[in-house]
């Protein structure tokens, strides 16, 4: 008998895109089965999303209360174990909440959710109900930004001086949200989006992945945010100065108007003795920098790499992984983590403490924005 | 219910590389079931693999014979649709036709088989069966090979005049076959692989791509065989000079023995008014001159390519997808291929003429390589 | 009878590094008879220095005063008719502003002062005396980098919204000036670097860079000076938010202590409708973002090139050329000007505008980081 | 007094290219003095030329031979010590000859020459003159090819196995020749080209620098010249199988119709512990890939660098040299040698024996292209 997770979903319906990569993500490595969604508001979305993806009709259901009053009901061996939300950022909060709280896992899109009441409220019910959350930073699920935390925690950087991470993408330079484009329409939306736009959808990926490769915290931030589109409500293009907890510096910039780039989340570290460079369009190849000062291309998969992203691959070197095996990565994670009922060790996958910090950033950067001053963000541990 | 298709497996056992990739492919979109396997000689290997991949026990068969003849008496809609073929070279040829006569649809690894009278009766099998029948030469179906193919059947690069293609791994540069390597060593037997090594393995997958991207048959060749490592009984190292149909030359150079190279799989392509090159490792850049000279990137999933590029991708610009994915997109055609009962158009996957046609390439291969002199190759529509 | 322009040198002796770049700049299109200096104040290194260029030993001069005065006095068809001034900042000053009082042209390395009554006196100084005035940003002579400004000029990228400009050097990520390095000596000294390091040195290039690409003047910048290096007088590492007088944003990063990192100065712009990015340390390849969002390599002396880059380069397409014949062309260009009398049109090189404009941001950028706010820079025709 | 070597030119005048890439050359580290010239056969381009070049108008003479003749006769401190050949190649063999045998030392463009005999005639005439002789095969004198010289002569990449050497470019595509293109004219005709078209123009290149590279001779070779545009006399494409004098084999490919390439010059070798691959197009990195896999760029002159690179830059690391300022690493070595009246050690340029090579490099591919089988090239030291 199957070992899978079963597996529900909240948002993802048609024209959704994130949710088929949630759903790519956890049939790659065959460790769940989704048996239960409610993939939009329509139940007729719900509906058609459901006989395409070979559901039970009556485990697609109207609503997510619905579905989680009704799968706690089911047998303990034919309900969901574990849910997985893939809607607006202002539709996280509640259903995670109750999720939790009626006993299901959960696995939740970024950010957390559109406040810091939200972000701390959940927070507390990961804790009060001991489930297993996971957020999908999947950037840092990437073989070889593993590879760069595994470096840099063991000192191959020395002390760490400078740090720049960016994340540029061209898609919003028009109103796209005007021509009827569901993407651009909700996360240009401050109702469902949250207080910020670019910042929220983009930022807090490479803020994420900042802390993860460091292994350190931003202390402190001096933000810029700015809308460069007419008539949009949510900031498009944010400009951060950081300060680390060590006293590195560096900057973070975010921004969906940089004309013809895609996807261009990349990071680049620089200690006293060494330096990384990786650019999630070219996720293979890890750029270090050693100790003599030449390059190297640590490259996905070979016999230079580390454990941790060794775990992390399934093929050989030089056949290329990428977007949705990053994904992927996180949900198998959080398959074991369920299974062994256990938050999992060094980093497998983003938890709520990421997520947490996520909004504390955002929460910063608005506010150092406003009133044109660095603003610090608490430490981990001052949080806990 | 679900209209995934019902596929059972032969090969891919324990420690097998290529059969979990298969087992991902067909998984990515969620296009079949797999629900029969016999995935190794010893049965307690695929009882084992069995129950990993949460099969009913009784359809884990000790046999492939076992499996095609216990499968057949199944309900028709129970019984498997179609089957996988994923065994070491000579172990192609005897599954695919019974499997085929069976009344089962078949998708096999490739190269096709190991002789010329196995592929020729392999074709007919499929010409009297009528079932559809995909080799898994994967890289053709990454989007941005399709996007080169697609580029130059419209002409784009003017008259061809210059092909150069190579496959140059390092992973036989020593004698792996003796550490207990499992791929190294069936791939280094000629009882298994037959009468070529790197020419077989990798060389063949060089052949496919050419001919797919240029649309033009490979007309003559020169061929060097070579064994570099001592004692190895089959080639590691293939040079090839080539004539086209059109009267085009160039080249193509597989080697297992350059130290260091992982997968590198490359074709350039030179027109009288264009250009382009294709790297496998960086699959979502393919580089396009113009008639102006100057070289483009074009990236998959962007405004600049075209519908059959367009159609092989899950996520926007800038989320690579990569080896696996291409792969998953030749399980998905083939799906696609057995709901619709008929052969694809516009080479979605490669069919029995690819692996006929490979088989027909190391074939003169051998015989230049011997005889020291040019060899014709028939072109298609002769041998049809 | 040959038309060559004879020069003067001040500075550039034995151990320096930009006087031997200078010197070959000046001789690599013969534009040029080096027939005087002062390569030092000890006197004995100007005399070395000067035997081994072949110098006349009466014209080799103990003081830049000297030299000056001597050649004044010698009949018009011998004496020197321009000064290269390559010593440290604090010796730009007074040689440029005396050599020009005596009707010598003069060519000076960058930053062109230690301070802003430096600058206003040498502008006023070029104004009164008529004296062609030549400032070595050379990295604005790079073909690709007037490439770059020729397609914004004629509006390819539409409206500019977002600059990065980057200068990431590493050689001063240790304590250098302690071991003797004659380099890093005196511009970590504020007695002859002036009152800033890094952003001197190099943020004053990537300024100059961005206002010559763009064709705009920076109009308000927030800056963060820092030094990593304990004991270090200077800034070592700089972090600038730049707004353009158009409302364009960015930022600007100019460090010496990037572990590892050469001379890596980079720019991106960003418009409403295209793209570029340029690096110098490959400076033969301009990457351009067209309408349709894919980015093309322009490639120095191709077809696809216009006449500003055109002009600038020596050999075909492919032959790269690099940081001396970008040098070159700026001493090229001067030689052209001293010959029309006349500054010359369409920036063929950095004039006394850009040098008044580079001091004017070091000391915006010193006041930023000093009072924590955003300072403006006066646009250049509100300085004229 | 200056040390400069007074030298000569024979060809080079108006619309020649690589005549002012020469002139370059020997300006760049200023060791030399241009004093004589026979710039073409047109007298008048001569004197024009040489008015430019600011040469006494005495001094430039109507035909080489009265160059000689002339200049033997003025006084030892005033005549030339060296001529620069930079005519096509049926104009080296005659001046060259005539000037050895004149006392003059010789820097000739490459090829040597046109035939065999011319080729063992100035290999007799250099051994009898005991005169300097240096062929400019620029790229050898990159620092980055020494650099990978260097490494696989220390054993770096222990035995070499496999080498791919390529130079392709396109600018031949059309029939440029008869649209009054100086260069392609007269690389097109067999009169003054000689027997090869781009096997003598690039392909020598190729073939020079690999055996310099991997300090080993190629044993024998498999050709196909072939000439792609109409009515073209001499090859324009060409493929070439290798053996290496140790048993390694390779291809070299030259190439004039490959569409948009400009200059496309890379060499790859593989041994048995590591690999090395460099394109002169971007000459300042050196890929060298390391006993563990992986791959390292190697910068010119960097602390990572050996002592043959490092002697060969003039500026620091991140200062991009190229092309000409390789050329000028072999003109500057010449006048040392002109100095030292001694051949240089460790090949600090190429010397008539490599130009012999070349020749019988040529010679056999056109006997192999036209008997359609392998021909062996003796070795150097059966040559001797």
């Amino acid at each position: 008998m199957s070992d899978r997770v079963r597996i529900g979903m909240i948002g993802g319906g048609q024209r959704a895109f994130i949710g088929a990569v949630h759903r790519i993500a956890l049939r790659i490595d065959d460790a769940f089965d989704l048996v239960a969604g409610c993939f939009g508001r329509d139940p007729n979305n719900t509906k058609i999303t459901g006989e395409e993806l070979g559901l039970d009709a009556e485990r697609c259901y109207p609503t997510w209360e619905a579905m989680i009053e009704a799968e706690s009901k089911l047998p303990e061996d034919q309900r969901i174990e574990a849910i997985s939300i893939v809607t607006p950022n202002h539709l996280h909060h509640a259903p995670a909440k109750a999720a939790m709280e009626a006993g299901f896992h959960v696995i939740c899109d970024k950010p957390l959710c559109i406040s810091q009441e939200e972000a701390d409220d959940l927070a507390a019910t990961v804790k009060s109900t001991g489930m297993v959350f996971a957020l999908t930073h999947n950037y840092c699920a990437s073989p070889m930004a593993r590879e760069a935390r595994e470096r840099i925690a063991r000192g191959d950087l020395g002390t760490i001086r400078k740090v720049y991470v960016e994340y540029l993408q061209g898609w919003l330079s028009d109103k796209l949200e005007e021509s009827g484009h569901k993407q651009a329409h909700w996360r240009t939306d401050p109702q469902r989006s949250g207080p910020v736009g670019a910042l929220g959808d983009i930022g807090t990926h490479a803020y994420q992945l900042l802390e993860f490769i460091t292994g350190m915290n931003v202390a402190s931030i001096y933000a810029r945010l700015h809308t460069f589109v007419d008539g949009r409500a949510l900031d498009d293009d944010d400009m951060v100065l950081l300060e680390m907890e060590n006293g590195a510096t560096g900057t973070l910039c975010s921004s969906q108007i940089c004309f013809g780039r895609e996807n261009g989340l990349r990071i680049r570290v620089f200690g006293t003795s060494g330096a990384i460079e990786w650019n999630q369009e070219h996720p293979n190849d890890l750029h270090v920098t050693g100790e003599d000062g030449a390059v190297t291309t640590v490259r996905c998969a070979t016999g230079v790499v580390g454990t941790a992203s060794a775990s992390l691959t399934r093929t050989p070197a030089g056949h290329p992984e990428g977007y949705l095996e990053a994904f992927g990565n996180i949900y198998s994670a959080f398959a074991r983590a369920v299974r062994d009922k256990a938050q999992p060790m060094d980093h497998p996958f983003p938890t709520i403490e990421d997520g947490v910090r996520g909004i504390r950033f955002i929460g910063a950067a608005l506010r150092s924005s406003k009133e044109d001053r660095w603003i610090d963000i608490p430490r981990q541990e001052e949080l806990a």
